[in-house]
């Protein structure tokens, strides 16, 4: 008998791929999946064990869960018009914990332009899996395959900040706003949707697994490779300092953690204007090349990025 | 403080009702909500803990858990597009259980015209988190509140199988057929859309929590009266059999149980010729009259049906 436990959730993930039909315009394999005429819709899964770092709330806690799944929205493009949160929660825990994560969803929900439509609540370990449904209006869903050697490849805003809210935890360094970033990620709903809009994104997904992962599986997704340019990527200067405290490489917290929202993409350079038009904000950090892999230019040297999943 | 455990499920969801922003046009309170132009989603948890039977299969497990969000969507009459599911399951389980589980929810997906768009895995204690996504394709969303006194009240199969499958099993009585209805219920999806293509039901639920639960549900919903006639109550010869041998009322074998996916629906008397030439299956139990409660009647005796939730 081969446990769960033994092949981890890629594996697992993979082996339930091996035998479902394909369904929808877009299947698994990208942020999220285009179904019907033009719905995307999404699910994760956000556990007490997992996802509750200390320091965090319980309101926190449930805007984290949904937006973990609005952010996989906004990858694609996508306007939302629904969230569905299906809870398993302690009988031990206390009604008005279970009422913050649920105003918690309520608010993220809000924030990005809609609101919770359906639940469910079981006894359980402390599970909330949440679904967000949207829209595409009738524009090209963003997907993880289009990226082009000669294209630009952009970030929505600055990386390393959850990151960096770990290992202040962690080691015991005070800093609000790292922790804040941790606590509370940004779903770039807004920004996806213009990103669509644009018809200039070539290529598009969230940061969730890390800036390495991501550059990663665009590269294998597109058959490209991508140079970055280490100095451009944008960040808070509480990174550099927490880097610098902690002892904790700066490469590894702006390229190889997870828990960030923000959205990378890749663009035709010509019609940037557009991007700009819009009032958009991004970082341009680096460019789509032909080599087949993610490579990291840092004072004129070159190094394959060879961390990160996948 | 106060525990979910002392509240209870229901209460829990009321209390979120009273704070969360309206969205949707038929939100939380319905069989699912309406989102968007005439997208359709539902979500349910089901788990190890309280929704695996004895003798029940990890196939048959994963068919439920997408059943009963299949069902839902039947009761809008809409058609499924999609299904995503998010799985919190113990480290220490077979990985060809969570293969067969997620099997089973293709399975059941394939039989409502859809599949697995998309899905998430974690470790947990056995939780099947399953979201159902529909369009309604044009067609009016069939919901709780439109019963008038003078229309039908109908069911589209056979009743209390579930419940003599678990008596058996409780009982230990030797009967496949109910413990088969019990394990993997038929989504009412097929019927559903003929039922709102139709034009002429004014409400509609399933039966997932019962039937009584469904009367009273619909009396409320829609400030009517129902009168059900016993003997009209359609059930197999098995359901009397296993009522007889366990010393079990039938009464309650066919109205105070829940697990059953059948549909009730209430429909104007004069146009029922529409229900016969799409060659749909069902079985009238009863009128809809303005009593503003569920009354049962059985050898010409009548009395208030006051069991079931709500």
């Amino acid at each position: 008998m081969v446990q769960i436990g033994d092949v981890g959730e890629r594996q697992l993930i993979e082996g339930f791929k091996s035998f479902l039909r394909p369904e929808g315009r877009v299947g698994p394999g990208d942020d999220a999946a285009v179904i019907g005429k033009d719905i995307v819709v999404t699910t994760d899964i956000v556990t007490f064990d997992r996802h509750f770092p200390a320091g965090m709330s319980y309101e926190q806690f449930g805007w984290y869960a949904a937006a973990v799944n609005f952010s996989d929205l906004a990858a694609m493009g996508a306007r939302p018009i629904g969230f569905t949160a299906a809870l398993a929660l302690p009988q031990t825990l206390d009604i008005q914990a279970a009422y913050d994560i649920m105003s918690g969803i309520d608010q993220c929900a809000e924030f990005c332009g809609t609101g919770v439509v359906g639940g469910d609540t079981k006894p359980g370990p402390g599970v909330v899996a949440g679904t967000a449904i949207g829209s595409m209006d009738g524009r090209a869903p963003l997907l993880r395959t289009g990226a082009k050697p000669g294209d630009v490849v952009a970030v929505t805003g600055p990386l390393g900040g959850p990151a960096a809210g770990f290992v202040a935890l962690d080691k015991g360094i005070d800093c609000q706003d790292a922790k804040d970033a941790l606590y509370m990620p940004i779903p770039r709903v807004a920004e996806g949707v213009q990103l669509s809009e644009s018809g200039i994104v070539s290529s598009c997904m969230d940061l969730s697994d890390g800036l390495a992962t991501a550059l990663k599986t665009i590269c294998s997704a597109s058959n490209v490779g991508i140079d970055v340019e280490f100095d451009f990527l944008p960040r808070e200067t509480y990174v550099d300092d927490i880097a610098e405290e902690s002892g904790e490489s700066i490469e590894k917290l702006l390229l190889g953690w997870g828990g960030e929202y923000e959205l990378m993409f890749t663009a035709d350079p010509d019609r940037l204007r557009k991007l700009y038009d819009m009032e958009l904000e991004f970082s341009i950090i680096g460019m789509v090349n032909d080599s087949g892999h993610p490579e990291l230019v840092r004072d004129g040297k070159r190094s394959v990025i060879d961390y990160g999943k996948y």
